[in-house]
Order: structure tokens, then sequence, then C-alpha cells
């Protein structure tokens, strides 16, 4: 089942800041279960219940890892409730963590996923608390994944899961350096384009950050795939005052 | 001796922060005496000095990770004065620290814990400064912990030790979204009752966070097992102007 | 060629932050690339293309980690331009990242130092990015790095690197609890001295934080060999409005 042979890995991704002992808990519990299992922060500094961050995040970090790796998310505002915690299935990756639309970016990505509830409470920590299922439901079901447990065995398949989609004409991401990522693919740059977000519009397309001149806005096909506004050692986004889920515009040219 | 196997556990809770270059310095002293050890970190983000917030940190993760694992603590205003290194055993479990108090919570959970003055300077790596105590000693103590380096090797037992216990009454600890838990059991919210922080009385017992309209103040049994007190998806603690230290009274009303 | 054996370490330093998913990307590449590599982060809090900063950083860590550790440093304000990507070998160590000066510190302790330019492209992630060199070339090539590929693999050996050296008589750093290092070595401290900070003249040498009251400025011989000024329990470079780069004066008085 798991691809990644004798070590597998388990990515962490929370919005639990690196203050609180949350996520330390959650690997120790991983540890004492699959001591195998190398662990790697992918980010624990998303802001607090912010389910679409996480998901760009997740987005751009998971195919960067070999196949079998198990990615536990746990961005919850919903813990205790109703919602239902997930593993999900996609190009040989696997994913545990709440059915809260965090999952659209890779269900995006690889039409082929499979969805499924955590229903198989022997899996679990107990007692269950009601405010910390990332220790006690999903740290775990991440670690029996990494031993070998098939994720058939922790629920039945869900088609009803959680599935907002990615919001078409905005941002998705502000990164540490005000790099401002939009939702419109790289290859819209293939002819003359105008990008509008605030009350600015840019037309011009670097290559690089280098080539442009310190202070000045320009659009570069970013790493992510995705059209970003950049600023030569400058922040476009403080400039722009924007942050996720600003409205942006593309207007295609005539060549 | 040490019963993680062939790849003992070493977490690591200090409060230098995560842009310098101590914690890094720390875990290369530990590889290059132990290769095997595997590093997790619990926080490097306890406030300067912050004693009894490093304590009650340590006291939430510790018991999560498997038998035989290495905890080093470094949360250390007195480095370099009279105050004395120890390691600690407690529950199959090792503690490295200064003995400033900051192993008070762990004292308090494992009534049969012991505690040895660390004194054999032939762990210590050479020379031994002024200022980094964590680089020098409490590092390579922690890895010769981990090579299976029995605890009576270095030093002989305290009786005398620092345990300043913790203050009831108080909160003990602030988290990122502004949980403030205090240092209640959640034993105590099986009859009704009346918490009193600041000029506020919260009466309302909340089995999660999703049931509570957002901005309701409520008390809930925290996953730590002490009662917090809580809003959904706001701060408490911000709003309370609260932080660790600040008086909690708590009233049982009669059924 | 490689010394550390079957579990190559390789350490991380960038400019990048720990909220984004750069770093997350670069280790999912390494581990694809060289299952066995240990990865244990030095910051990634170095502010945004702050050279020096790094510089520093990685000069008080890296010697700290066993011979043939690889250490990836990927703070580079030029990615896509025409500055060179290296690899540095220096005491039994790797250093990998570009050729902006980050590695001048090496350069100092380890004259003995060989700089390579990366040019062979077979051991990029393709397609290369214009804006993230870190993940599509410096990741990869620290992987190959830890799997036992020689340096001269890679490329050429350089000799018109760039070594900018470190500035004299100043601020070479400021810590989380604003201690101020300064580039004057501990060694000068062995005869009566006066150093000149802003308005500040400052005499008095102390052995440890603890013996000296709170809130009094004093120097100490740091545990990274130069001279630090600090505070007891206080922010000296908050009292002193000191920042890495600020002119620092020692003159040293007759006994």
């Amino acid at each position: 089942m798991n691809t990644a042979g004798r070590r597998p890995i388990v990515t962490l991704l929370t919005d639990f800041g690196t203050s609180d002992h949350y996520v330390a808990a959650m690997k120790g519990v991983i540890m004492g279960i699959c001591p195998e299992a190398r662990l790697v922060d992918i980010t624990h500094g998303v802001g607090p219940y912010a389910i679409a961050e996480a998901g760009f995040t997740l987005s751009q970090a998971w195919s960067c890892f070999p196949a079998g790796t198990i990615h536990l998310v746990v961005v919850d505002p919903g813990v205790g409730s109703a919602r239902r915690p997930v593993v999900v299935e996609a190009a040989s990756h696997y994913f545990v963590g709440p059915d809260n639309g965090v999952f659209s970016m890779v269900y995006r990505a690889v039409p082929t996923h499979v969805v499924r509830e955590i229903s198989a409470t022997r899996y679990f920590r107990h007692p269950v608390s009601a405010t910390f299922h990332g220790r006690d439901i999903f740290a775990p079901v991440a670690a029996h994944l990494a031993n070998g447990v098939a994720p058939a065995e922790f629920g039945e398949r869900l088609t009803d899961y959680c599935d907002p989609g990615v919001p078409a004409g905005s941002v998705l991401h502000v990164d540490r350096f005000g790099n401002i990522v939009t939702s419109f693919l790289a290859a819209n740059s293939k002819q003359p384009f105008t990008l509008r977000i605030g009350q600015h519009a840019i037309s011009r397309l670097a290559s690089n950050y280098a080539e442009m001149a310190p202070g000045e806005l320009f659009v570069i096909e970013g790493s992510a795939g995705f059209l970003e506004v950049c600023m030569n050692q400058g922040n476009a986004a403080e400039l722009l005052s924007v942050t996720a889920g600003t409205p942006v515009d593309l207007r295609l040219l005539r060549d």
C-alpha cells in the first residue's frame, strides 16, 4: 500500500502556530504509533481557521513529495461538530483532515481522487476530546496509514464531500515577500494582457525579478504556475493593500 | 536503558525563537554525538525567560511521546550562575534542563520522579561558554542519554531541587486562538459553576466550540484536562485582556 | 565522499519564513531524490534578502554539525538573473547556494575552501522556474550531494566568486533577547576597554548574565566568540536602537 517504503513521510499543515504544544502533541502521537515515520512541517502559520489559505499552501507543496506521502491537514473551525473527518487518495498520495473544503485544490488537480469518511473509532486515541481532533483522530489515523493500514479500513467512500472549488478572478495567496498569487494560470501570459487589481492596471510581464527596477510593479509566471504580481525587492501586496480573496480582473488583448 | 529503541527521540523546548542559530547549534551537537537521534521541536516560541509558560507547554506535550523519549528544555535566565543543570526521570521519560522550576508540572504528574544534578563534565562540550549551556551542557547530555548512558552517570541524586509548584486559581496559558487555559481541573464542571476572570463571570459550559454562537464567551473542558475560557471563532484572551498568571476564581454552585 | 554515512544531514537556511509552502517544497524535492537525508532547519527567519544576516547565522551553526553535513542556503534576491549557483567545500562540510556573498564568513573561517559553479543542469528539477531556484536547482543539487555525487560533478572550480568579507567595527547580529553581537573578537577583552555604540560607552565586562543587575548594560564574551553588548533580563538592542550594521568602536586601554 505504502510506496514510500520502510520510512513513510507524514507532512503536517495546521493553523496551530508553533508557540503552543499542539503540533508536538500530534507528532508524539504519530511517533508512538509509527516509530519509523518521517515528519515534515509544511506550515503551522496559516491564519486561524483560514481554510482556503491552507488549501492553497497544500496545493503548492504536496506534489513535491514522493508518492506514498501522507499529508495531515488540521485547519478545523468545526472541530467537535458534525463535520466529518476524511481520508483522501489522490495520485498515490494520502490526505487526512476535516471535510471542510481544505482539499478542494487537490480535487481539482487530481480528478480521480477517492474520499472516504473516517469512522473506524478503533484507530482513534481515546478518550477523544471535543476540541483537539488533531491529536485524537487525525494524527493517529495518519500514523496508522503510515503503518500500512489501507484507506478502506477507516470508513466508507463519500460522494457528497465538501468541495467549494477555487474562486475565479481573485488573489489566492500573498507570500512573505509580498508577491500576489492570482488565480489566473500562467498560460494566459502568452498574449498581451491587462491585469487589474484595486486601482492598478499592470501589463508588464517579466521573466525574473532581477530584470526589473526596484519599486516597479510587474507580472511574472510564478513558480506555482499562476500569474503573480510582484515588485523587485519591494512588497507589492502592501503597496496595493491586497490580501487573499481580493478580486483580480484579467483582460487578454489582441496581438 | 533507552526504551525508544535504536532511534531515540529527543524533543526540544526553548525560549530561543527560530530566527537565531541557537536551536540549530544544539541540534548539530546532538547529531554529532548521537547520529541516530530523532529530533522534534516542541516549541521555541515561549516568551524570553518564561519558565512557567515553558513548564505548562512541556506538561501538555511530553506524555504524548513514547516511553524513552528525552525532553531537552532550555529556558534559562540564570545561565552561567549557580543554578544547577539536572536530569530527571519520570514515567520512563527523561528531562534535561536547568533546575529553575521548569519541571514542576512533571513533578506534579509523576510523584515517583528522580532528579539528579548534572556534574560529570566529561559529557560536556568544551570549552563551556558562560552564556550558551544549551549547546555546551544540555544538548550533549541529552545526546549521551540518547546513546544509552544511564542518568546516574551524570551525577548525584538531588532532594532539594527547585519545585515552585503551580499557582492555584490562575491562567496557566493563553494559546494562539485566544483560548484561556485555567488551573482548574475539568472535573469541576460536573456541577453548576461561576468562573470569574477580570470583570467577567461565566457559567455556560459548552461541549465543543461549534455549538456556540460566534462571539459568545463560554467554558469548555479543554484537551489539556483543564477548564478553558473560549469564544467560537473569536479571541477570548484579547477580549478579556488576559495573560498567563491572571487570577481566576471558580465557585461551584449547588445542584 | 560523504562522511556522514548512510544518513546524510542536510541543513536549510532561507529567508522564506515558515508560513508559505516554499520550505516544504524544497524538503519534498530533497526527500524524493535522497530518501535517507535527515533535514534540519537552521532558520527561515532571516529578513527578506538579508544576505549578511544569513551569512552570520550560518557561521554560528555549521561547525556544530558533524563532518559531511550539507548546508543549503537560499537567500537569493538575484534569483533568475546572472548570479551563479555554487557548491562550496570547506572543512569536510558542503555548502550549496547562490554566489552572492552569503558564504563570506565560511571563507574567512576555512581558508582552504573550494568553490565550484553549479552548471550541470542534469541535476536540476525541470522545468526550472525563473523565481524558485531553491526548489528547482539548490534543493536537487543538495540532495544529489547527499546521495554521494562528488562536488566536481556539478561544475568547474571558480576563483572569482563573490566574497565581500565582513564589515569591521559593526554590529553583526541582534538576537531574540536583544544581545548585540559585535564584529570584535572576544580576545580583545583581555585588557581594559571602552566600547562605543550610539551615544553609549561601555567598559564593564561580565562573565555571565546573572551576575549583573537587571537593566545594566555590559559586555560579555559571547558564545559566538565575539564581544556582545547585553543587559540581564532586558533588551540591550532595543534600548540602544541598534540593528545589524550599526557601527561600533572599540578602544583598548592601557593596563
